[in-house]
């Protein structure tokens, strides 16, 4: 192997850099070459890229984002696309690729693999929704991000005695709403993996109100709801004014975490590797504590789930 | 005097804690005892008071909020409801009263000032609209809350090649959201003071998409738009498409920075010797790096300005 | 069960607080009271306790440090203090006793269960020296509380073009210099576990200076040497000057990460349940992503490893 | 005026680089280039520069430190060099040349003014202690990583029940001291600008440990003495043991304050403005809220003080 292609895909997350750094170093010490192309698959079909150097990942480790541009590609999923991304990645003497990415993005990564490139996939996105990992890079820095947002907002909630409704990202998973809303000891937690009541929750704040306890902090996922629109419903059903908070996209800023860095370091670091040894069609992940390879095939095919006992923490420390 | 009172009122903001210690601690010092209501006027009609100790302050630095809690209180505008509350300062052994807060609450006690207790206010909001002040209390915590954010979307938005709408507090001023364009760099920013043309803007961030320039950020005072419209208005006028964070309550929370502590305590420390010199009816604010005395009259009636110049400095930086 | 005792002894850690309120709410969930105890060990020799109420662990999720106080008990490895001990505990109905701290603290704890009452540790420590789990409360905190400072230093001294020294915490173990040096890039790390040969270090920083490259991190392990002196030692051996940083005990405070926080509240919601399944002298720890019991004895029999993995990704990093 | 220089010099502080972009900016605007010379006055002796673009500035408003890097230069104060420099701003077609910097980048930046060559200082350092200015760029930011950092030990501190000791930077100034001792209410601060007496802080420690306040903050300035030798003292004269924590550089580092990044911007404008107005040999400051010029001179033989108010604050606030 002498030059591998490498590429980030889909919703950028902290950690995309660091892993970059570490896929460009591992190569390097294997006298590897990493042509990086811009902007996801449609850099891949662009052909726009450039050799990485020591100088383009220096100074990298602590930013967010990721400095080759990430992009939805639309066009990836028709076979004529596929095969102009193999002849570039053939022009350029490239054979291997490696995707730091998301669910979408590795389906483009499998349609390549087997057409004489080995592609390894690398799992970034902070929903925490890739099944094959533990934890996807990103994740721990969403979740820094979201507790210090509701850190602070707890400030002027127990200053005030009011509620605040805060929407959290996630899309399908409420991964992040539900340990953020174990990690800042909300009231309520509202996540597309259970049914949930707002009478019930209503109730529990009419009581905590009862108690004396008149600040509530309450988080949605923005996969079962919205914040302004569990806010209109508790206002409805039992006339409790709240305050709205849309996170946005300030959840996947940020200067990666201690956690964050060092997983993206060694995922980065064993998908060369990987790639070396032969391997292709697969993601790394952290399993157990462990880099672990699972196939795309197993990735797609299994739902990652949040466990009961997650939940049942989440309700008993929110009483 | 052997002791006053103490209240926050209005929004809570961050250095109403370090404001609270310095008022109890210059007090002591003085053989002066602090009488502090809970929930602002409310608490003074209610007479829900603690005598503050060295305890009750300790710790409440870096602490956001107001350990006193705060409330809006619209009996306080009777006749009926002052009379109360000046019985109860009475009843308490109070000569003087210390008010933390915005415009609002200086009418509440300006309305008690002169009727047998000396009252002097302490400017406290994160909007930084009170004239006879520099700065307010909280301004430069929100200010820093907001850039952090701000940054944050900016790795994603320079990830993405997008552009973001970011909706910050300040009620009828735009200083946050001026200054924070200005610190931040962003593209476009809409605030009441000055007339705004989105198809300007629109104009000039097509500019920049064909220079390549392809992410953007542009922060709307709440008191001019909302985020949401800003982003309804492009996309029909333009065809731009955005992301939008509506940033809520985080701006009022977090331990105070640096500034507002030593400004907290600055002010905290002389509205206790300003009560003991005999001043009243009165705000002590931060007047070119010096504390000054200004009436609560000269506060109401005169409109605090942003200054051409910054204005001038925030377009001319965003371009 | 009624009431069990709860403690925090050796040194703090970010997430003791978290895993306060989680062993307190999981007991009232099971109608225990929770007989808190201050400053570990001595406490229950002086009987000072508190009986927690929800007032006591409300708002204390997002605070560093322990508000159970912490302390080194010399007096307790006597039997009489022991027996002391196991008498208060009677005496108060507690009939199970949680202790939070590292190997220590377990010596203690260990002494006296079996006699009479149930004793279940938690890990508490930011040096990450505790066989029987992956991660101990306060690591992660303490990871990016050195981050941060490394990443500060990192400005300056790619503004200045110097060499920087480091001493991070970690007693007998290199765990926080050598992921800290991974997480930032760190050009050389010097750990307890490996010999480190100063020439080498020397020789790769003149080789850097060579390419251009001036300006260099060096983490240094506090059980491995101090950065003092390796400073005086590169200025010896090679006429490298550097400038020293020491962290101390910045790195054991801060509001605790959001790993800390749902790995504390995970892991004392898991002691009570242990607790009241009868379970006695051991600690509840993470291993592999799963909570897990290993008795006192396998904590104290096994010593923590690093890993060969990390130390070898560290050093290709670095390079 | 068709180009300037440009130039940072001596300690490196956050906020050079929104300067930097700040005076690009102005200067793009008015139709001048910006010759930007690296490594401060080495960089013009060496001829070593680039021209700032647009590119160049983009993205470095939320970075700490300088990315035209700086250094101390010897040899600038020959008559020489000095000669050097001219020519080669003369080669570079240059008839302005801004210097951010503190005291002693001044009085290089004086050696040429008037020689052919108009030349505005911007004051640029963490210590405040130049004259003509309230405050320098990087001084909030350095401020705030100060509180953090003293936080976090307080975490511990109130944990444990100790005495830690932080040494700050300042040079011959005790600003940081002062200010982080108010700001963070700090039991001692020991400073150049007021004889210590080491005495009366073991006896006002003892007191608080007779209160039963067993935890005491003590901040040194390190123009006044060290923490370690601090140490030494209280535990020889008053057997009080203590924790030692040496700041150093990561006071200088970290993301530009809201405030550093205002006042660079405003700043950065202004320098350009003046210097296209015909002003050389003198700085621009922030005095009393507002832009002033002040001449090298000036700047050179007065002393900034600390002013009486604030040290009897810190006094008082820390009893």
């Amino acid at each position: 192997m002498k030059r591998i292609g490498l590429l980030t895909s889909g919703g950028d997350s902290p950690g995309m850099n660091p892993c970059i750094r570490a896929v460009a170093r591992e190569a390097y010490a294997r006298g590897i070459e990493v042509v990086a192309f811009r902007r996801g698959f449609a850099g891949l079909l662009d052909n726009d890229f450039m050799i990485l150097t020591a100088e383009h990942t220096s100074g990298i480790m602590q930013k967010g984002g990721t400095i080759l541009l990430t992009a939805r590609c639309e066009d990836f999923k028709y076979e004529e696309a596929q095969k102009e991304a193999i002849k570039n990645l053939f022009k350029n003497g490239c054979d291997g690729l490696i995707v730091i990415g998301g669910d979408g993005s590795f389906r483009g990564a499998q349609a390549i693999a087997g057409r004489g490139v080995d592609v390894i996939g690398i799992p970034g996105s902070i929903d925490n929704d890739i099944y094959g990992t533990d934890m996807s890079l990103g994740v721990d820095t969403a979740m820094n991000n979201i507790i210090e947002a509701v850190d602070k907002i707890k400030d002027t909630a127990s200053s005030h005695e009011r509620t605040f409704i805060i929407e959290t990202m996630g899309r399908g998973s409420g991964y992040l709403a539900l340990m953020s809303g174990i990690a800042t000891g909300a009231e309520a937690v509202i996540i597309p993996e259970v049914r949930y009541d707002l009478e019930k929750i209503a109730a529990r704040l009419k009581d905590r109100y009862r108690q004396g306890k008149v600040s509530n902090i309450i988080i949605v996922a923005e996969g079962a709801s919205t914040a302004y629109q569990v806010g209109r419903q508790l206002s409805r059903i039992a006339g409790i004014e709240s305050k709205i908070t849309v996170l946005g996209h300030l959840q996947r800023g940020g200067s990666p975490s201690a956690f964050d860095r060092t997983l993206a370091s060694r995922l980065g670091s064993a998908a060369v590797q990987k790639l070396t040894e032969g391997f292709s069609g697969c993601m790394v992940g952290l399993m157990k504590s462990e880099i672990k390879l699972s196939s795309f095939d197993t990735v797609f095919n299994n739902k990652k789930e949040l466990g009961p006992k997650l939940i049942e923490l989440a309700e008993l420390l929110g009483k």
